[in-house]
């Protein structure tokens, strides 16, 4: 069997940044090359970071990404790169539009590209066939699907290049890869991040493998992008279903494996497939020992994809620090620490802002939290900002109370516009699901670290991460206190999450069930819910959703990401 | 030719709203069989609202769905009008999903339908066959196509029905319509308002029933639906292309004409039809004299929008008041205006919220406005709230110009918050594009009623509305300061809009460059824009995305809606 030599690098790009992309590209290829590889492998629209949403639809965006593949090309064989065989995902177009809707807007003009880029050409390229449009993803919306299949014929190994979606589909481009019978299949992907996708995606492409007695080479971006984050987790499996090589989660990396492939027969082409020779066979190499990456457990994800999820909005939005409330809570010292963690301490800046209602140990939490981490921190007594308000406008009830958290709102604000920070809005799942919070008030912030994070969660990971940072002979971060005490918004005296709320755990299952398993109101009463409970939180969750839809982005760690997938009218009379 | 009855009803759905939707049907069906009818139509998803975004994958709400249209059929025929044809659009499911994706989620599992009713049985079913997923529409993400047409021989004519998109689509539905030589062509229809749409879609109308020589009869909904405002408009034309009976647009209506339709021949079905009788030939009335609506022309047209828009976003969610700043500029006096002629003035509450800044023709104007349409009005002056925050803070600059307008949206939300009335933010389209507005300060507000209306439009619907008022010998709304004086947003002495930006009339053709029509930045140049101002305002639009979003809704009015159709990444780094 000839043995080829594979690299498939997880890249980090920034939507629209082409030269940066691009950059990202030649420097794996270089560290390839130098390695050895025969062929390079980036991921889904790596050259223009995905999702691109409708910059696929603006004709000057897809001939600019055509000219960077193209100029990617040369620069590969100027700098002596050429032999390597480089596929990279990018937009292509513009096509003649898929079709002319009613508003006489030209629709989906491009095609979701794999190319392969060899002796300074691009010398072969795949459409993508199968087009997701469901949850996160609108493909079909802007990209007009591929019907062909191609082949590299590369060093004597046929070597089939698919992209994401076309693996998961039965009866796809896939099966007729056994038709053509290749000896690597190439997958890129744009696959983002969610709890346990890892149970679901390496079976998958096991499954494939063994399916069809063929390596496949399964490589995805990595970053986060708005509410997206892409874990890269690449992996190589056989024809027998062994993890040949596997990429670590959550950074960029390149993977380099040595894979025993079969030989390249001269059958005839099956229809519709089209074959490309590169190179020549018989390249004789020390093997290489590859990377098995192993995953950490499923809190330990979590927490990374929140991390970098934070980290890649702040950086590829221009910012370089953070500023937050800190009220002595869990929501916020787990936003401290998750912003600690991705841009270090010396670049998140805490708030305390007590209140005349604010607790003695609301105070103390918050000063032990700052200390723990070390972030800078400052103290804004809101009293005296509050008073003139509530008098000239002669406020009570819930106007009085909310405006406690306005005046957060706007100090949080003029420290944005005065030093540049970003503000992080310290909302949870569980809390957004129901519409506690105030609109104005703390859902001000460009980014929602733990918007997709239902509280039973926050815990967890506040016990895991301070059990982590006690592993590793370090200060724990989160106080003790804030992982302890009854929840509370502390805008009236002695008020608690759970006067209104049912506990948590309840709560957190029964949204669950009413939210992301979409069961209506009688199944989630069949569950054993309380009737009442159920009527009152799920009155709750509807009438919250033009609150979801003006928050900030937030990553995404679910099938469900909040106000996003979750796409439901804002005027609506629920029935069900 | 034997001779039909055709009633068309434009009624006005809640979405979700099962019960009052097909209270709305059983109206229209009562009347229309006190007119004699035959048959009745209503608009597509009519017992549902539309668009029901991802309730259509939610297995209980298609089931609610189901059984409402089961239980309509009933009432209809208890109440005596079993024998009138009643067409009524609903999403039906759960079936099948229609694809697995990576998340495992369960995708499209429904289908956009024409039921017919009669009898009190649901005696046949279309499924649209053409899904659009482009603009505004995201029907391939939930819904199911079909692929069978329906005929129903409805006292001896051939009536073909279909949904909306499949009327668009050469080589779609209607080109069979031809083969099975029906009479009539029943089309039923949410299809959203856009400025000079009335100029695409009754020549399309016209087309399908000259080249197919049909009488087509095209049903639409009314109303408004978060950022979509149907527009009715109704018609039926002949196969002549002679306009038979035309409804008004914006408002529910009931349209009844008598068709003189070819007598079904005895051929046989063409594949993948099926053909239902109904009732015998025969039927002798006095005829009837069809309404023929003359529409207003387009400055007019986009007013009525923007009025139902408003109407319908706080009726439908509850509201009966609004309440918004009034600053004496011309976008808060347009949309006072708007407000008052949707909700009645009494139902207005504006506040004007003087600054330091303000000038005094501020004041003037505003109160000028508040009397001339009758609206509550107070004034909170803002100094003595902002000067303790500025002082405690340190703040100056742009933190201390954002400080004055987010005091005045706390002063909006308490009001909200204190009376129930709903916030208006009142930022245009221009405005807004080029993200000039405060985030938690003038954009606060549940509405934004001119989202969609560029600066040039805002001034010219001002003109349009006061001349239609002095035509109508009523006091014009809007003062003559407010058209006239240089647009300001008086944060800083002296401070005008063209201080930064380009003159409204060149900025606003800029932006349809740019934006609407998705020219490239050197395309832009080529127009004749300066170079370098195209340089600065695209860069404003592009950095602006993230406000956008997290931006209020607001009525489309063009095809292209703000924060909703423009979906772009907010992490973008653009290089076109």
């Amino acid at each position: 069997m000839p043995r080829l030599r594979l690299a498939l690098a997880q890249t980090n790009p920034v939507v629209g940044d082409l030269r940066g992309n691009a950059e990202q590209v030649l420097a794996a290829a270089r560290e390839a090359h130098a390695a050895g590889a025969d062929i390079l492998a980036v991921g889904e629209m790596a050259m223009t970071g995905y999702p691109i949403e409708d910059l696929a639809s603006r004709p000057s965006f897809l001939a600019a990404a055509g000219a960077a593949v193209a100029a990617l090309a040369g620069r590969l064989e100027q700098e002596g790169l050429g032999d390597l065989a480089v596929i990279v995902g990018h937009p292509d177009g513009p096509h003649e539009p898929r079709l002319l809707g009613s508003s006489n807007a030209p629709t989906a003009i491009a095609q979701n590209c794999a190319s392969v880029l060899h002796g300074g050409e691009v010398v072969a390229r795949y459409a993508k066939h199968h087009l997701p449009n469901y949850s996160v993803f609108d493909e079909y919306r802007v990209f007009i699907p591929g019907d062909e299949l191609l082949v590299l014929r590369l060093r004597g190994v046929d070597v089939a290049v698919i992209v994401c979606e076309d693996l998961w589909r039965d009866g796809g481009p896939v099966g007729r890869v056994l038709e053509a019978d290749a000896g690597v299949l190439v997958v890129i992907n744009a696959s983002p991040f969610e709890r346990d996708k890892d149970e679901v995606r390496l079976p998958l492409v096991t499954r494939r493998a063994v399916e069809t007695d063929t390596v496949v080479a399964y490589v995805n971006i990595v970053g986060g992008q708005d509410d997206l984050v892409f874990d890269g987790d690449s992996v190589v499996v056989d024809g027998t279903g062994a993890i040949l090589a596997r990429a670590p989660q959550f950074r960029e990396h390149l993977l380099v494996v040595d894979v025993d492939a079969e030989a390249a027969a001269d059958c005839a082409l099956p229809p519709a497939v089209s074959r490309v020779e590169i190179g020549t066979p018989g390249r004789e190499r020390p093997p290489v020992a590859a990377d098995v990456a192993t995953l950490p457990d499923d809190t330990e994800q979590v927490w990374n994809a929140l991390v970098l999820g934070l980290r890649d909005y702040v950086r590829k939005n221009g910012f370089r620090s953070v500023v937050l409330g800190l009220s002595g809570g869990i929501d916020s010292a787990v936003c401290a620490a998750i912003a600690a963690d991705a841009l270090g301490a010396e670049n998140v800046h805490g708030v305390s802002m007590p209140s005349r209602w604010s607790s003695d140990h609301s105070r103390s939490d918050a000063d032990e939290l700052a200390e723990r981490i070390g972030v800078n921190y400052s103290t804004e007594a809101i009293a005296d900002l509050v008073a003139p308000i509530e008098q000239q406008l002669a406020l009570d009830g819930v106007a009085a109370e909310n405006l406690q958290a306005r005046i957060r709102g706007i100090i949080l604000m003029a420290a944005s516009n005065t030093h540049g920070h970003l503000v992080l809005t310290t909302g949870n799942k569980t809390e957004l699901s129901v519409g506690y919070s105030t609109i104005y008030g703390d859902s001000v912030g460009g980014f929602a670290p733990i918007k997709d994070v239902p509280k039973m969660l926050v815990w967890e990971l506040a016990r895991w991460r301070n059990a982590n940072a006690v592993a590793r002979g370090e200060t724990p971060p989160i106080p003790v206190g804030s992982i302890e005490k009854p929840p509370s918004a502390e805008l009236r005296p002695g008020q608690v999450d759970q006067d209104s709320l049912p506990p948590y755990e309840v709560l957190d299952a029964l949204l669950e069930a009413y939210i992301t398993q979409k069961l209506g109101k009688d199944d989630v009463i069949d569950l054993g819910f309380d009737r009442e409970m159920v009527e009152h939180i799920t009155g709750l969750v509807d009438r919250a959703e033009w609150k979801r839809r003006q928050g900030a982005i937030g990553p995404k760690i679910s099938g469900m990401a909040f106000g996003r997938d979750r796409r439901l009218p804002i005027t609506y009379r629920p029935t069900e």
